[in-house]
């Protein structure tokens, strides 16, 4: 019955997990919090948030959409109506663990049928740690349309932060197509395999600027109803700071392919929290981010305030033919439209194919000192993926089993892994070459309703007998999205201590669509008795 | 209850009518004839039927979509699976009563849930009468999207047909837009709103052919990848005959917005079938077809058989913002892609705004001698439905009962109307001036699960008094769909003797997705079991 258990893929099979639930444990999803209820409508909306006019999803008419601000313990209760016209919806709320409430984790196909449109869906589930954390639909390539949003979760009164800041904002940063996400998709599930390109534009919180100048029109629409750079949507976002006050940025990074750089010119920033969790303070000029990480760096505005700064993002780890998105960091009171007296271009990065400083970060994020959870010493299962590229009935996939393909026409397996309730899991992501001589990518792995310990990185082939001898068992870091670096390897041990199915998986949405996903099941047999609301589509529906 | 029984609207009120049901009468489902079974997969495909790339819906590969042929009695099983990513679908068999299994009448929202990614649904029904159907998605504004086809039905061999010919063609007409239907869907119901706007093409068979010279692309795609004017897919039809034969055409129109006149160069076209019923012949050069409809015409290869001639559709009842779509009559044994020495053209057609031509062959239409079922002298309730616009919370709709709205912001019913079973119903679709002044369209009005007596049409408003003295009680036509002319009305009637909860709308994909619509619900306490594959969504989803 397990077997069952699984994504639907791009051949649809949609053998609901659900039914793998069996009713022998009970839990209340209420904490002892609050209860903060929403109502939300999903609908398409052309909007032009990079001056360039498409369909965008939206929440209640916002995009991003609307960030939940709640405290530890409380209670998030979403009643969520799909107004779509044709398609359904889920939502996952990223890094949210779902402690007693799996079902309502938002993976179609894992956890739940999609919501139809028309119908209202009701997720309830509660905040149990202070952190970053986002929220995005888990469906078809529809994450990539628009539906995303961060969550913000203080501590209790009585547990302060361990630093300092004066205010607290988010920006979410994102990549942008002006392709809808059938076409994509259609394409990349077609034999010739057809890829989705590079971006057009980068985005800071929903804003970012297309060149409408190069853009060309079709007879049907003119160039200034297509793309019009004075259009409100895509007005540069102006964050005001006051000399001398610290800023929290809580930097979250939901975009389709890119891995970004970020940074304020002639600003370090501290970094101190990672996918919730605090880390052990260390300043950088650029953060890195993946797509599916989050971070909270202080900001301090201790620079020469007569003058406004750029801020932005630009493309890492792929050849970099989008433009970085820019935004203004306006020291008050200088006008937040006055230009900053340099280039935006001036703000350094390195090349993007330069993965030193990228991995020198990703070593140098340690868990903070009085917040140590130390991981089990060993690990009863290690599981080794190989990140590569295959071909499966002539169609592109992505690889995910420790077998290098003898041929380029694999087979498949239905990805699901049992985990033995409460064992340590180690999962080695080793990376290779793609299909292309000389080209090996960067992948954001991320797990749901778990963070992990990251134990270490290396370059090239992992070791079994070596490598598990540099763990960082001390200090490491717990995330729920890692990268895997070209032609490196990433260790993580997590325990398989929520009862659940959960995904984990490639956070590219192109790959994950291609494939690049498993599931980890474990305790299902503590799992409480399932909500009807999750029914409605395979084998549930009967 | 019976309020619960109605479309999802654009407000996607989903309280699905298949609660409506109870279980009082049970009736086989089985004809007398053949079973014939087909296997059907939907999905998207990127293809340029008018050169154009862009995603269009495929069955099992093609669109349009295979042409079902069967015989008189036979019962067709189509197991439909959706290979959509995110969208779900159904399909409606447009001219099939569905006596026996109003659930499998292919409505979302009216008579199923719609069928999920993933999911095979099997449609079962019976094709009870000889004639020319078509079939197509019902949701949303996918139908023209491309999911499309033609059902052919010959009558038993003891039956033969009243008139004769070689062979046997089908044509499926439409229009195409190159903006996606969620686009097109949006614009619709968005403040301000958007009108869909003219099509980019018309086509015939799933062939037409834009101007790509004239169509500038975006800096993301070369003019080649996407308009590529030698593209296979968008070859011209070739039609080639035997000088001396004669050909049946069975032409229908599943257009979004078009009225079309069809025609072939030099050539009469004798009508003989309308909507399966036969027609007492008459002659035309020009074929006004509207969406909805379809025609057998009698083609006899009887001109200079040493050129081949023009094919053409054209738009009528709009302002001509779209070129012809073409073919080529191809007199056997010229070569198939020899020109015409005429331009395409020269076809004559009659002005699009000159309603003469049109109404004259709507009042030609008469039931064939021999083939005459004679309507009830009276009817039990008259229906007068006002063709209008209106506003309903600002929001633009398409107003569809008997009054004037007195100011613009109207408000709304949920548009079920209950008929006595088995009682005799008079329509009369009255056309008036839309928001615009000196503006009235043309609608073509569907009916499902019955068809009507056309009892007459008129100029300006309907007089209840005396009209209906001139109505045509002797021969007239039944059919599935019939238009109203602008500023002029339009009578029919039908009897309610088909249990079930059946739509009424305008063909027009953009008109009924306003909400030009309404249901007709009889004799549901004689309605057998439904099955549960209609189920899952909205109060039947519990």
């Amino acid at each position: 019955m397990m077997r069952s258990c699984r994504f639907s893929d791009t051949s649809h099979v949609f053998t609901l997990m659900v039914i793998c639930f069996i009713t022998l444990f009970s839990s209340s999803v209420h904490g002892q919090g609050k209860i903060r209820r929403f109502k939300w409508e999903v609908k398409y909306e052309l909007k032009s948030p990079d001056c360039f006019e498409k369909l965008v999803i939206t929440i209640n008419g916002q995009f991003p959409g609307p960030t939940i601000k709640a405290q530890q313990g409380d209670t998030i209760i979403v009643e969520l109506k799909n107004s779509f016209m044709t398609e359904n919806v889920v939502v996952h709320w990223h890094g949210i663990r779902q402690i007693g409430t799996p079902w309502f984790d938002g993976v179609e196909g894992v956890t739940q049928c999609p919501i139809l449109p028309g119908e209202v869906f009701t997720y309830q589930f509660v905040v149990d740690r202070p952190g970053t954390y986002m929220y995005h639909s888990h469906y078809g390539m529809q994450r990539e349309s628009g539906l995303i949003g961060m969550i913000r979760v203080s501590p209790p009164s009585t547990e302060p932060e361990p630093f300092t800041y004066d205010y607290d904002w988010s920006l979410l940063l994102t990549d942008w197509y002006h392709k809808g996400m059938s076409e994509k998709a259609t394409g990349l599930a077609s034999i010739p395999f057809k890829w989705v390109g590079e971006p057009q534009s980068l985005m800071i919180q929903g804003r970012g600027r297309f060149n409408c100048t190069n853009n060309l029109m079709t007879p049907q629409r003119s160039e200034a109803e297509v793309c019009n750079a004075s259009h409100a949507d895509c007005s540069r976002l102006v964050l005001t700071v006051i000399p001398g006050k610290t800023y929290r940025l809580r930097i979250g990074s939901l975009t389709s392919l890119s891995a970004l750089s970020f940074q304020i010119e002639g600003h370090n920033l501290t970094v101190v929290e990672a996918d919730g969790h605090y880390v052990e303070p260390f300043t950088v000029r650029n953060l890195f981010i993946y797509s599916g990480e989050t971070y909270s760096v202080l900001l301090k505005a201790d620079q020469n305030p007569s003058r406004n700064y750029w801020i932005t993002t630009s493309i890492v780890s792929r050849p970099e033919k989008t433009p970085p998105a820019t935004a203004v960091l306006n020291y008050h009171p200088n006008h937040p439209r006055k230009h900053p007296p340099t280039p935006a271009s001036s703000n350094f990065r390195p090349a993007w194919n330069d993965t030193r400083h990228r991995l020198a970060q990703s070593v140098a994020i340690k868990a903070r000192k009085g917040f140590l959870h130390a991981p089990p010493e060993n690990s009863d299962k290690v599981i080794v993926l190989l990140n590569t590229q295959s071909k499966v009935n002539g169609y592109m996939r992505c690889y995910d089993i420790f077998a290098v393909p003898s041929n380029a026409n694999a087979t498949m397996s239905d990805g699901i892994y049992r985990l033995k309730f409460n064992s340590t899991v180690d999962v080695v992501l080793q990376n290779a070459n793609t299909m292309s001589v000389n080209n090996s990518e960067t992948h954001p792995w991320h797990l749901h309703g778990h963070d992990f310990w990251v134990l270490g990185y290396g370059e090239g082939k992992f070791n079994e007998s070596n490598d598990p001898k540099r763990y960082n068992l001390v200090d490491p870091i717990m995330k729920n999205t890692v990268a895997v670096q070209p032609y490196g390897w990433t260790a993580l041990r997590f325990r398989a201590d929520n009862p659940g199915v959960w995904a984990f998986h490639c956070h590219i949405e192109s790959h994950f669509f291609m494939g690049m996903r498993i599931v980890f099941e474990s305790g299902i047999d503590r799992v409480a008795n399932l909500p009807s609301s999750i029914m409605g589509c395979g084998q549930a529906k009967r």
